[in-house]
Order: C-alpha cells, then structure tokens, then sequence
C-alpha cells in the first residue's frame, strides 16, 4: 500500500507555530504584512493569489492584493513595485506570475529588493541557495522549500538518494536541483531535449515532475517495486477541465512507496513556504 | 584510438582572436587591465597568477599581481579590493584562491564590483548563468566556460547527452552543471554522499571530475565501447610529486572516445575563459 503525501496535516503543523510566531511578532510591534501584486485577471492566477491572502490571514498576518489594469504600462508597473520596496509596513511582496506579455521581457528577480524577496527570485537569494548558505537572511524559492518541508515531514530520506527532477524552470526545476544537492541528494535535472527520460525515471529513488503536462507521468516511467517516491508539481487541467497534475495518479500510486496528491499535494506546501519566508523577513526587520 | 583532447591547439586559436581584439581596444583607447589579488605566497597560488599574468600580457592586455601579506587584515585586504573597484583603469580583479585562515570566511562573490568580476563569482553572474541570460553584460566562471569551449572546438555535442560531473563546488560543479543544462546536457551532480557512484559514471556519455583526488577515476568507473569523453579537472599531485588529474590516465585513455590529459587539458583553457572575459569586461566599458 502506498503512502500519500496529503500535504493537509503537515501544513496544520506548521500553521500552528506560524499562528504563535506571528502572535510573537505582533506583540513586538511588527506586523507582518505581505503585498501580492496582480496585473490582469487571470483565472488560474485570481485563485492563487486569494489562496495566498487567505492562508496569510489566517496565521494573523496582512496580505493586500494589489490588483493593476492589465494595460498598465512598464513604468506604472515598475512605480507600484517601488513603492512596495520602500513601504515601511510591508515585510513581502510578490509578483504573481505569469505577467502579460508587455510585460513578460522583465526580470522578476530583479523587481523586489532582496529583503522583501519572499518569492526567493532575487539573484542574492538564489546565489545563497547555491553558495548553500545557511543563514535566515536569505529565502529559499516557495516551491523547491515546500518539497523539502513536505518529504522531511513525511520521514522521506533524501540524502544519498538518487532524484530525478523533470523540468528546468528558474522557479522550480534548478533551484530545487541545488537544494536537493545540498541536502546530500544526488541530482539528475532532465528537460525537453533529454534522451531515454524513462530510463532515467525508472532507476531513480525519487521522481520529481514539473513540466505541466497533463498526465505525463504514467506507469511506464515507473519501476514497481523499487519503492520510489513521487512528487507531482504539475497544476493542469485534464479533458474534463478539472485541475490535475503531472503524474497519471492512478495508474502510478499502487506501484510506488509514496506519492504526492493534486490537488493536495504540493501545492498548499508551497503557500505554506511562502507565509514562512514572509514571517522569516519580518524577524529579519526586528533585527535590523 | 581515443582522441586526446590537448587544449594547446584551441587555446592557439583563441589566442589569436584575443590578440586581435586587444589591438583593436586600444585602437579605441581601452587598454585592458586585470588585477590579481594574492595574499600570501601559496606555491601552487603563484604558479597560478603568474601563468595568468603571462597570458594577458601574450594577448597584450595589462596584468598586475597585488601581493598582498598573508597577515593582512581583514581591513586592509577588503581597502585594497575597493580601490580596485573604484580604479578605473582596471576591466578585471580575481582574487586567487585559497584565502589565508583569517580571510576564508569572506564570501567571495561580494568582493569585486560584478562588472569586473571575470571570474564569474559575483551574484549576479550567477544568477544570469542560471536564468540562461545570454547577453555580454555577465561574466560565466571561468572553469566551466572552458570546458564547454574546449568541448566545443573540439566537436564533442554536449546537447541530448548525459553528463556526469563530480564534484559540487561554487567554482566547477554547479555552476558547470547549470551552464550544460543551458545548453541541452542532461547533467548528474555528484558529490561525496552519492551512492553508487560507478553505476552512474559507467552509464554517461560525458564524465566531468572535479574532486581533487589524484587517480580517482580508474578503469572501473569506466564503459569501454561506450565512446565516453572525459574531462579533467583535477589538478594534484601524485606520489612522486608530479602534477596529475583525478582521472588514471594512462587506465582509462584507450577505453574512452576522447579525454583531457593533465596537464595541458582544462586547466589552460581556464586561463583562456579568464582573458575572454577581461576583454569582455574591457569591451562593455567602451559602450558604458
């Protein structure tokens, strides 16, 4: 019997102590508050971002969303986001992505200065991933730290593990690679032009999806009985139109150890990282 | 018969390129400076800078050796980077490596000015190797820029292949790592806790080793009839005091389709990457 990796009782866990941290915060005169800038209307995006201010609320924190015209000009844009930069009272701010295509040539990474940088896309904020630093001045990308959090939670060793991450995005693909190859794992990073991906796949201890194909993963990418761990990042939509990830969970999750939900899995863990970071950059403030 | 991958005849080439660059840079009035900062007096650290400084004056570029005294302090060393930077007769500042005790603990990457950084440390040539930014305004550590280039004209396709580098220091393995994934390879990262190692390197078609272990790489870790390449980074010495690679030449040569002897394989093509980007650095300020 395979384990699932419903995401919903380690993030109760960890809502718990960000309930108390805030709690702590607050009664030293910081409130955290986290700013979500949002151009457009984008469906999948409204949701995301309403998820993100709900989860903020309900740890005790403040989250606006900042909704711009989807025409909003680059300079407008780029106003609204230094302002955030330079606002005393706000602790985080993200940009959600994807932006409209005027808009698209911008490095995000760039945008948010690196200490209110709870997305973890600041060059200094990938650098310290990289360089393996080990301080809290720095955030580690919500995605790739929600892996983490959720496989550590579950007891899923990953040192001297073999994984094997699909999808090199800057988002979650390659910073996830270099976390995992600094907690000892050892890290095989394949895309759309690798060769002989099953063979890969079905020689690795843990399978990480994260290209966005509706159902991509089915059971001949797998080995069965060789108890791996699956870890679906995918949010799609299949032909029915309901959200689904990258993995056919059904004809996967009897032949593996554990395997990660959509929904469910993932994606609460990475809203879970975000409000970490968000509370982690407001200690930061205290220090300051 | 395996191809012996001598870096001399590329470095040749390239040189004359540099030549030729660097004549027309200072046609233009820019006179290509690059700064070495030594502290103290390592054996192994002044073979380094002096075979740098050779090849930049070869090209015609300036180059000056700041030695420094390995008792400097911390003060004191960081005075002599900031006049570097602000100086600006000077395209490029590298800080040889390692630092004495009493320095190591500085990171690096925030020494030099990132657009003198030809040594590729600085967060934001990091950050722009691993968002793939393909512009001239950053500098690729110099390492791993050499290795793709000396794989490159020597006609062996990085992209759809599997590479296996071993070793994950800031230096070599992740940003070399990054810089394949850019350019299509399916990479493995390996490092001291992976497990199995000779499963992996026996199933690649490119072996990178970057450990620093004389003769490590032998036979066993080998597929003959694989047509393998293998690259060298090592640089060690052996039993009788001779330079040598991580890889035992002489076992593994005849079983592979192409390797780099040490010396004369990537450690040159380093000192090339190094030049290239000083005139790089040289060149950005001409259009500054």
């Amino acid at each position: 019997m395979s384990q699932i990796l419903h995401s919903a009782s380690v993030k109760k866990l960890i809502t718990k102590g960000l309930k108390a941290e805030c709690k702590t915060l607050k009664e030293n005169n910081i409130f955290p508050q986290l700013k979500v800038v949002l151009v457009g209307s984008d469906p999948a995006s409204l949701i995301y971002t309403s998820s993100k201010k709900k989860f903020c609320e309900k740890i005790g924190a403040l989250c606006e969303i900042v909704a711009l015209d989807e025409n909003i000009s680059e300079t407008e844009f780029k106003k609204t986001i230094e302002q955030i930069n330079q606002d005393e009272s706000v602790h985080g701010c993200i940009i959600q992505l994807p932006l409209p295509k005027h808009l698209s040539h911008l490095d995000v990474g760039h945008l948010v200065v690196k200490e209110k940088d709870v997305d973890g896309f600041h060059p200094e904020n990938i650098y310290a991933l990289i360089a393996n630093k080990s301080d809290n001045k720095h955030f580690i990308s919500c995605t790739p730290k929600g892996i983490l959090t959720l496989m550590q939670e579950s007891q899923i060793q990953v040192s001297g593990k073999k994984v094997v991450i699909i999808g090199r995005s800057m988002i979650v693909g390659k910073p996830l690679a270099m976390l995992l190859t600094n907690q000892n794992a050892t890290v095989t990073l394949c895309h759309s032009h690798t060769e002989n991906l099953k063979e890969l796949t079905k020689n690795c201890d843990i399978l990480i999806s994260a290209i966005g194909k509706a159902h991509f993963i089915d059971e001949s990418y797998i080995s069965p009985n060789k108890n791996q761990v699956i870890i679906d990042v995918g949010m799609n939509t299949d032909t029915q139109g309901q959200l689904c990830g990258d993995v056919h969970f059904e004809k996967v999750a009897q032949l593996v150890s554990a395997i990660t939900p959509v929904p469910g899995g993932v994606g609460p863990m990475t809203i879970v990282s975000l409000a970490q970071n968000l509370l982690q950059a407001s200690k930061n403030r205290l220090s300051l």
